[in-house]
């Protein structure tokens, strides 16, 4: 997979899961959504069609996991936002946050919204052990 | 596939590309951007984790197409946003846009950003032959 560094970007907004096959899986740090982001471990890939056959359908299974993971943190999901976009940060990411009605971007998307309200450690805590329980980690 | 109909909301935004082997695609009235709209055609299916392994192959494909549908347009694209959210319209949906340094909503996503510039009747004709030409339609 060559070279495969996340963005400093994602080091100051977010706190690592650990890797599956393909991605390196981190939970995003706001405690207001539920929220797993899911970067491909592939050296200069923007854009999923830099992305293999076999690597599509390995981030499609990812995106399920995380899916699950977004559901085990406890919150309700009434829907799940799943966005590929990175102009700001280019390096391919996938996020997937689960949404409830009401919350403080519904309905609109969560990015680009207002600042994040970072987990507090003991929550964080938790929440990491139930991320990684749900994607096997 | 049962009985799957667009949302009304699809009709009164964008208009019909035609069917890919799963989604019917849309091309979004909004002439800031390049901008195509993924149905699957799968009765009540609102969440990716209701579509089957088979479909969610398919589906990946048709978002590669689609970004390719994107590009035929003509403008430029700096990076393509993909995005399956449904806060406000829950039948699954998935967006492919091409996106531009500088336009209106950059480097946000357009999503709840402003109200569409739908196109003009000429320039509508010409988009829709370009992207069904790239869709193989």
């Amino acid at each position: 997979m060559g070279m495969f560094e996340p963005d400093p970007a994602f080091l100051a907004t977010s706190h690592e899961l650990g890797d599956l096959a393909l991605c390196q899986a981190r939970l995003q740090d706001d405690v207001r959504y539920p929220w797993v982001v899911l970067i491909p471990r592939v050296e200069a890939a923007r854009e999923l069609e830099d992305l293999s056959r076999e690597d599509l359908a390995r981030l499609t299974d990812e995106i399920l996991a995380a899916g699950r993971a977004v559901r085990a943190l406890g919150a309700q999901v009434d829907k799940l936002n799943v966005g590929a976009l990175g102009n700001v940060t280019p390096q391919l990411h996938v996020h997937v946050v689960g949404r409830r009605v009401g919350d403080p971007a519904w309905p609109g998307p969560v990015w680009g919204h207002s600042p994040a309200q970072p987990y507090e450690a003991e929550v964080l805590a938790m929440a990491l052990v139930s991320a990684r329980a749900a994607l096997g980690l």
